[in-house]
């Protein structure tokens, strides 16, 4: 049921059908490097999200240019980064029904993997399965600081429980999960910097009195793509987990440095190439990208290299773009859209199309798209 | 690549695993049957629009209720669709770009398809593709009369293309598309009916103009499941269109009727189970059904059946409830979401769990899911 690839290996990029997605080998490159040095710079660990890509080849280039593993948040996903050869995975977040913890027990057998939890009903399920399948699961306690996602509260509630996991049979106490979704895309920098540093404190308290309990947190892992440099400075965290960087979007683009220019620290690699399928009018046009070749959750893609021609709205398979001139686009030309959000947006698609120097070099499947069970 | 389902055959709906796409079949069986009473008492061809749900099992049971064929939106829709036994297929949108076109001819020759054009280079490109294969492609022009989309202008440019469509060999004109996408949600009964009203006197008038250069529109195609009695009232269209009327969705339902009360002519028969995975604070709870189980794009989920739980706001893999009681949910409980908006909500899955009497009875694929190119 997989659908049908819109491009072949070494086709020019004006043949490979559309809507598309585009991947930039050349800008995903140096955003692999620039993470690498980045990361080795502050002696951190590294185990960037694959909820990003979805890709088991993706993550395997992410290991090479020096991540322990990565991170993912489905059972589903973990199976699919498994059987690609990604040995070492986090699952950085609460899995919860019996047949997903029986499903992560039976992984757990065979490859390395860890989850989080903020539920003592949780935990106790995870070690009956982990238990009946004769596996070890290492447990993460989330802590909540400032995402109002999942997470129970810093302090007693996480001592509490990172206690239970140290007792449990066939769980292994891991350390800490603290990360501030939220704080990614504050603009401004010395307000983002300020919610990290304050999730960071909570979690530097948590850590201490954890270890006055004599539970060690060896691993203290969040941060996200906005807040990187922030959480290298706290240094609260052990292992780092940022995913957009390899690709960028709009939305992450739109953050500022200290000097309030945006932060130009990672390069789009992401696209959507799309074709003006319709011009029948003097100020507008309408492309073959909407609701089901891109995310909105964050905003309308912007066209790339445009000035003239802004994405306005979309319906299911169509985009309405707005014309600063009359002859900003003609019809049947092709575009390439930078998504609002790109995590949504690859999961929408079936396969990368990589590009290097205007011809298709790589076609990779979005092996792990809909993996969400 | 597809992604395992959530859900086996005789299961009871307990065991079904989260985020799932559920049918509730006898909802759905309703709504065929008043969709067959409806266009059968008004006499009308009936082609239900097939990128709501993308599934050729689904389109041939609306044929079994009285449907001519369907409509779709891509060429890799109706090749889904063509395999999958649905031989009478209108792709109800320009089909633009060497490859797809090539693709389209060649349908052509097996099945009965239908496209609509609104640019005069792409009549001709059509007509050659047509001409290669020894294919015959019947053509609609699509005319503009409100939606802003697609469409060329009624009246004399309508025409201009009609007469061109006429004269091309393996082209055979069929009629018109009009078709008024942005009256669907128009909340106020009459203010929707003025809108229908406007878009039929401007097809009205079209219809005239090339009944009198000697062009008879076979077909008039159009409407949508919010304009429905409109459309049948006014009286130009041959053919209706309506898609979304199966499933419903929470921006549908906020249709009203001319009393002002919610028109509940058809009712929701689409949901996404999801399973409270994380409930740390006395208001709030985190369901496992985000960015990637929903689409955002019309709004937030409704919790089914449940006054005092409020879907939030997303992330990926996350729904953030607020709770007007400490006990409104419970951990680990499921909740049964209706979607914002049903067909960019299909498009996230790969499965159909068809629930009747509280047990799994049909699993179908969303055969055409990511068809895009």
């Amino acid at each position: 049921m997989t659908p049908r690839c819109p491009a072949t290996v070494r086709q020019p990029i004006a043949a490979v059908d559309t809507p598309a997605l585009i991947l930039d080998l050349d800008a995903y490159t140096r955003n692999l490097e620039r993470m690498a040095a980045l990361v080795g710079a502050a002696g951190l660990r590294f185990r960037p999200h694959a909820k990003t890509h979805k890709s088991p080849l993706i993550a395997l280039e992410q290991i090479a240019h020096g991540a322990v593993g990565v991170c993912c948040q489905t059972v589903a996903e973990a199976e699919v980064l498994a059987r690609g050869g990604v040995l070492d995975i986090l699952i950085a977040n609460e899995v919860v029904g019996e047949a997903k913890i029986a499903r992560l027990a039976s992984l757990a057998r065979w490859t390395r993997i860890s989850v989080c939890v903020d539920d003592a009903r949780n935990i106790a399920d995870l070690a009956a399965a982990a238990k009946a399948l004769a596996a070890t699961i290492e447990v993460l306690v989330e802590i909540e600081v400032g995402g109002g996602r999942c997470g129970v509260a810093p302090g007693e509630p996480a001592r509490v429980l990172a206690e239970q996991v140290a007792k449990a049979s066939n769980l292994r106490f891991g350390g800490l999960q603290a990360y501030h979704g939220n704080a990614q895309q504050i603009r401004d920098f010395k307000q983002r910097r300020e919610a990290a540093r304050h999730a960071a404190a909570m979690t530097t308290e948590t850590v201490k009195l954890l270890s006055l309990a004599g539970l060690a947190c060896k691993t203290v892992t969040g941060g996200g793509t906005g807040t990187l440099m922030h959480d290298i400075e706290a240094g609260v965290l052990t292992e780092l987990q940022a995913g957009s960087y390899v690709f960028m979007d709009v939305d992450y683009g739109l953050n500022l440095d200290l000097e309030g220019a945006f932060d130009k620290r990672f390069e789009n690699s992401l696209f959507v190439l799309a074709t003006v399928m319709s011009k029948t009018r003097p100020d507008k046009a309408v492309v073959d990208a909407g609701l089901k070749a891109l995310a909105f959750d964050s905003g309308p893609p912007r066209v790339h290299g445009r000035d003239g021609v802004r994405y306005v709205s979309p319906s299911d398979e169509h985009g309405e773009l707005a014309l600063a001139t009359k002859d900003a686009v003609i019809y049947g030309e092709r575009l390439m859209l930078i998504p609002g959000h790109c995590d949504p947006t690859v999961n929408l698609h079936d396969w990368y199309v990589g590009m290097r120097s205007g011809r298709v070099e790589r076609i990779w499947p979005v092996a792990a798209r809909g993996a969400a069970v």
